[in-house]
């Protein structure tokens, strides 16, 4: 399949440069002035629209679209207990396949084309992604209780092992599986240990929840002498990569292990400030040399897969609570949102538009009242953008939706199915 | 012109239940289960859709849509002297003009219908205002630096007694006329003075800036043995209604000024963070008994005119910032957006829906992706939708956007016409 844009908008290029981009197959194969020789299976007219890289959400738990919503105004901890963990007591694989579709969809539609998803009952996730033409990072959570249970024969493992031995690299690569412990709170040491030489021994990507809440962290070394970041870290997680989600109070030597061992922070400001948990000091993390990159989190704490909006309030918020406006660029927190999304997935070749580079690619409708005037494409993206702006999104050079329309979901059966699943979720 | 909207959902009501509405001339006449009586000029199927009070923007410059993303990355003092002052030495009673309807059609696609404005060129927003059929309340912003003027012939001042004059109650009292003080760092003593005394005079409201910044606020201090607030305060503007804008610093003493006042404070939450400036501490001003509202400022400090999107931020930095989401509901922040915004501009009729209110009425898609499901409407609102979610909006009793198209303006006229003006801006 080769596939022509023309009278794209870069994102570097002033305001009036336009250019051509070609993909064939899942790769970008040009970038120019001129329009390459050839013939294209199709060409799209990206004329008024700025052409992207797709966004990459760094992590989220996909199936909590049927918990959006549901327990509002809570602390992480009651929202936790009395809300989120009782409900999801009633999850059964259909139901975790409609709410990872449902996310699936509404983070295409907002230009998003990966994401790290840590939950259960993966395989209906992996089905999901694997029917629509995203890509994702799946892990099966693992929480442990018990410092003399054998962890190998503990279900949570073995359906993580099993993950990985049976989707690693499934639908061409779109498909990755991540170990994952859910937190230093919900895991005894033995298991983490073992964790740490079964991630390295699979050559696996490491997904856990880091220094979310002050309690977390304060508990953790009271009840360790050690923060969260040092407990997995004596305990060998970060001799495999590692993203971890929130990390809103790392200490300095916390972020010196994060870089040393080139570990991503992924920061989730929506769902840190809806739960009260706190900001991620996000230049201090960056300046630390700590890869930094952005995350939903699920929409149960959000409530919207918004990769765009999550940049804006990343950058408000560190321009804001420093006192620096010049403190972050614009043009760095996108590189947030799409590029170090890409690279903490271990996808190399994605997250930007290139030569080479696997086709993520997003046109941004600019011909829109709030748009008016453009001086320049970042800063237009970081403070006045919609993510509805959004009307093209291709991954791994496949258009997943373009003006309104989903190419790979039949939508309105999908609606249909989630809503009378969730008409009868709390019976 | 008698108008029925049928199969409403209305915000306090279940997600099942659905209301009629019918609107004559400019008020609400009825709202019931059944269809009122008599023949209508126009019937609305609000089906799959929530019905809602309109925005009321209760801080705004609009002109500055001319400097949308022109003076990124700089604290509030930088932007104004390299940037924005600079920049507006530019401006004209043309340019105004096209900047403030640019600023109105925005404002309406995201369900805004009226604006508190303190800028130049006023008579140019309000033509701007009463072409385009949305509400404001427009003020001319006086600044003074020399205490032996007299101010009397001044030409700010004259000119914001010429507009109060000419334009207060203009197009069915659509058009309000403020008085105005740009700030206490940029007035001195006699003119505040002497604008307390007119303000009151006039019987009109006074809309100024107010600690937006810690070193306005800790200079005023030094400079005047006062803060601002009690500048104010001192020297009469209280004695009048006052609508100030930012209140990033006030003191518990400034707040007990400003409640005891009926004063409303406008939080411009983007607006205070992209410029550096901090975070209004909102429950706090809300429990000392102020009348809070919320405001966009220009959009060059935003960069979108979005109430929505600054009532989410409000609620997810109160929720943050404080460590307790409890201290704000989703149903008190849509108030500060909506009746609280009236309020502030002395529009005791308007901004809630209620039999007898002022018909300002926006819907809601909620057949949306981004929306399934939906436990709560206010909730829905403050985390999930967005403002490019309306698809309807009536001012007055009349419509001024519905499904795309603009009632009142020649949009692609607009668009050329600003375009043109812009592209020579800075020549």
């Amino acid at each position: 399949m080769k596939i022509l844009i023309r009278n794209a908008r870069l994102l570097e290029l002033s305001v009036e440069e336009r250019r051509c981009v070609a993909v064939e197959n899942d790769r970008i194969t040009y970038i120019g002035n001129g329009e390459p020789q050839g013939s294209f299976d199709r060409i799209v007219d990206a004329r008024g629209r700025l052409l992207t890289p797709a966004f990459y959400n760094a992590h989220a738990h996909s199936a909590m679209t049927i918990f959006r919503g549901y327990g509002e105004d809570l602390p992480l901890d009651k929202w936790l207990n009395t809300r989120i963990f009782p409900a999801e007591e009633k999850l059964t694989a259909e139901r975790v396949y409609l709410g990872s579709k449902l996310a699936i969809l509404e983070m295409i539609r907002h230009g998003i084309v990966s994401f790290s998803d840590m939950y259960y009952f993966c395989e209906s996730t992996v089905r999901a992604v694997l029917e629509t033409g995203v890509k994702a990072n799946i892990s099966r959570s693992v929480v442990s209780f018990d410092e003399k249970a054998d962890y190998r024969k503990d279900t949570r493992v073995k359906e993580g092992i099993r993950l990985f031995k049976e989707y690693n690299g499934a639908g061409d690569g779109r498909i990755k599986v991540d170990m994952s412990l859910h937190a230093e709170y919900t895991n005894v040491e033995p298991c983490v240990r073992y964790m740490a030489e079964l991630t390295k021994d699979l050559g696996a990507t490491m997904h856990l929840h880091l220094s979310e809440t002050k309690k977390e962290h304060d508990e953790a070394i009271l009840r360790r002498g050690a923060t969260p970041t040092e407990f997995f870290y004596k305990a060998g997680i970060f001799e495999s990569p590692v993203v971890a989600a929130h990390c809103v109070y790392l200490t300095d030597e916390d972020r010196t292990i994060m870089a040393e061992h080139h570990a991503t922070a992924v920061h989730n400001p929506i769902s840190n400030l809806k739960l009260g948990s706190g900001m991620m000091p996000l230049s201090k993390t960056i300046n630390a040399g700590v890869r930094v990159a952005l995350g939903t989190d699920g929409v149960a704490s959000n409530n919207r897969h918004d990769m765009l909006r999550e940049m804006q309030t990343a950058l408000l918020l560190q321009k804001g609570v420093s006192g620096a406006p010049d403190s972050l660029k614009a043009k760095e927190a996108f590189l947030l949102a799409t590029r170090n999304g890409a690279l903490a997935q271990g996808r190399k070749d994605c997250g930007e538009i290139s030569v080479g580079a696997k086709a993520d690619i997003v046109l941004f409708d600019t011909d829109k009242l709030h748009l008016i005037p453009i001086y320049d494409h970042y800063t237009m993206l970081a403070g006045a953008s919609h993510a509805t702006d959004v009307s093209f999104v291709m991954a791994d050079g496949r258009i997943l939706y373009e003006d309104g329309e989903f190419t790979t979901v039949d939508v309105e059966k999908l609606r249909a199915d989630f809503t009378e699943m969730h008409r009868h979720y709390f019976d």
